[in-house]
């Protein structure tokens, strides 16, 4: 199964060179960036070449590893790039915690000394941590999809928002990758596909996916949810998370508060599907969770077009928090959880 | 106050010629198209040319009358023509009822035969008619919007839906108008627009209209209205509507509904402002209404450039129901009432 899955970011055989389909130019055309720097690999994620929690943490660990080629062999100097690179990707975008677990994978094992021997060997731990990485996300996407796939009837109709399949994450998905095990086991999953404006990321992205797969999937604005809802056209609603609190609440892409509403309204289960790692123990609930304002242009132009007036003013949240209680479970590759169980779990097991 | 007062369609002064502000080209452009046929003014409704229910039956009126111009002086053959041409006008748009309303006003006045003497006065009495409708729309919108400010608090922040301002209506508007009073009396208004997917009617229209007017306005995605609400930025939202059954259920624009149940959730006052010709008393409830599924060109583009994959699917209602008990009131041109006051009316009053 491994074989056929897409792998949105991946290392050349050197190690030296960051492989990462530009999400920006899907689905019209299917472009690979080839970055071995840290500024470019900063900017891709800033400007959402690569997108979606997981896979944002994986192009940063891997781009990491990549641009350690580039840096002094000096030690003293090695180090102080390797702290200044750290810095620069932690800045890209504030939201997902999943890149500050991966940045801080590799600032873990940086010494604080180091002698000329011992650079070549940190750039072999990096690229060591780095490909775990990866690799571990991609594991919890497969298991996650085990789990979650049971929670999704026979021929249920499943709304989704954003994208959270193979192109969010390691390969496979979240959310996504439990549709994507559902189909594989022949349920007969229907997948609507909020278009998810600003970015689109459903209508391009999660779309590009489903037709990959052979899945049946129809894109709707985010405005026809509550209709579809209404008129008992949606069985199950399932997101991703970019984070999720100690107590359960949820940050995801903007709109997924609403769906989480109407859902509750409708007595529809709303589930999240995450890796455990997207729990972030030192937040209390999500008011601590930070929402990153994304530049006004991505509300004011549609398909390269100005759309809006000048002189009206926008607003663009990249994120909204849905409280726990609206949160029927929580899909992850350690189990499914309902956000009190989450909130419950002894220290040891986090 | 009427002076300035935006116009979207009105006759030439010879009648023969109906000016039509293209709102498929707004803001980028202020184009106005001239037409004298029916088939002109249907393909300007159908294409969007012209929208919002009661502009559509402006420019129906107004476009009947002008064509009836162009029609045989045969009186049977006159008379003909008023009829295939009220039949084309009427097969445009199923869903809003004000275009009913209109063809239903001239049609009544169509005599089964007439004499040649009277062909010229047929003409003319078309004209009357469909010049009252557009002064008893403008009429209307003015008086609701006396009304409707009074349920404004000061300093509020109003989220609005799609666009019911002077485009959508003979001038002034429905629920934009009911805003723009508001503002006019200095009362301090804020305005979130929807940018309403997919053809952006608040991001295009109600924007530039809000600017033209100096007032303030910012432009949000339909998935964002949820999470301000969360937040205690919205302190009313306010909408137009197509068709109001006569049981309160509101048929508007596709997000409507989600609006509501939003409203419901955060015990935000809901909002409709109408003229009272949009409760169609042959309708029960809202399930009765019609509703327009639009070409899926318009989610599958953006701004001219396709967005999704080929092979993906797509749905594209126009509209939705938001039942009765959704709805705080209902504003209209002869007062506000709840939705189950509307039901109760006796039908004398109708």
């Amino acid at each position: 199964m491994t074989a056929a899955i897409l792998r949105p970011v991946y290392l050349s055989d050197d190690g030296q060179i960051l492989h990462l389909l530009d999400q920006r130019r899907l689905p019209q055309e299917e472009t690979w960036l080839q970055l071995c720097d840290i500024e470019s690999v900063a900017q891709a994620i800033e400007s959402l070449a690569v997108r979606g929690a997981p896979a944002i943490a994986c192009a940063a660990a891997l781009g990491f590893a990549a641009a350690t080629h580039t840096f002094p062999r000096e030690p003293e100097r090695f180090i102080q790039a390797c702290h200044i690179g750290l810095e620069r990707l932690a800045k890209t975008r504030p939201t997902a915690v999943n890149l500050f677990v991966a940045l801080q994978q590799i600032s873990s094992a940086l010494p604080v000394h180091i002698s000329d021997k011992t650079v070549q060997h940190l750039i072999e731990t990096v690229h060591g941590i780095a490909v775990r990485h990866v690799e571990a996300d991609l594991a919890a996407c497969l298991t996650m999809s085990r789990y979650g796939e049971t929670l999704l009837p026979a021929n249920a109709t499943v709304l989704t928002h954003c994208n959270t399949g193979a192109l969010a994450t390691a390969g496979w998905g979240t959310a996504l990758g439990v549709i994507r095990q559902a189909h594989a086991l022949g349920r007969g999953i229907r997948v609507l596909v909020d278009e998810t404006r600003p970015v689109l990321q459903g209508a391009r992205l999660t779309a590009w996916e489903l037709v990959r797969d052979g899945i049946p999937a129809e894109v709707i604005t985010d405005s026809m949810a509550g209709m579809l809802m209404a008129q008992g056209e949606v069985d199950v609603v399932i997101v991703g998370a970019d984070r999720i609190a100690r107590n359960g609440d949820v940050a995801n892409k903007i709109g997924t508060y609403s769906l989480a509403v109407l859902c509750h309204y409708h007595h529809i289960p709303f589930y999240v599907a995450a890796p455990w790692t997207t729990i972030d123990l030192n937040l209390r609930n999500g008011q601590e969770i930070p929402i990153e304002e994304r530049n006004l242009e991505e509300i004011h132009f549609h398909g390269g077009q100005r759309m809006t007036p000048p002189g009206v003013g926008a607003r663009n949240p990249a994120f909204d928090i849905t409280p726990a209680e609206l949160v029927t479970s929580i899909i992850t590759d350690r189990g499914i959880f309902t956000p009190h169980e989450i909130a419950a779990q002894p220290n040891s097991l986090r």
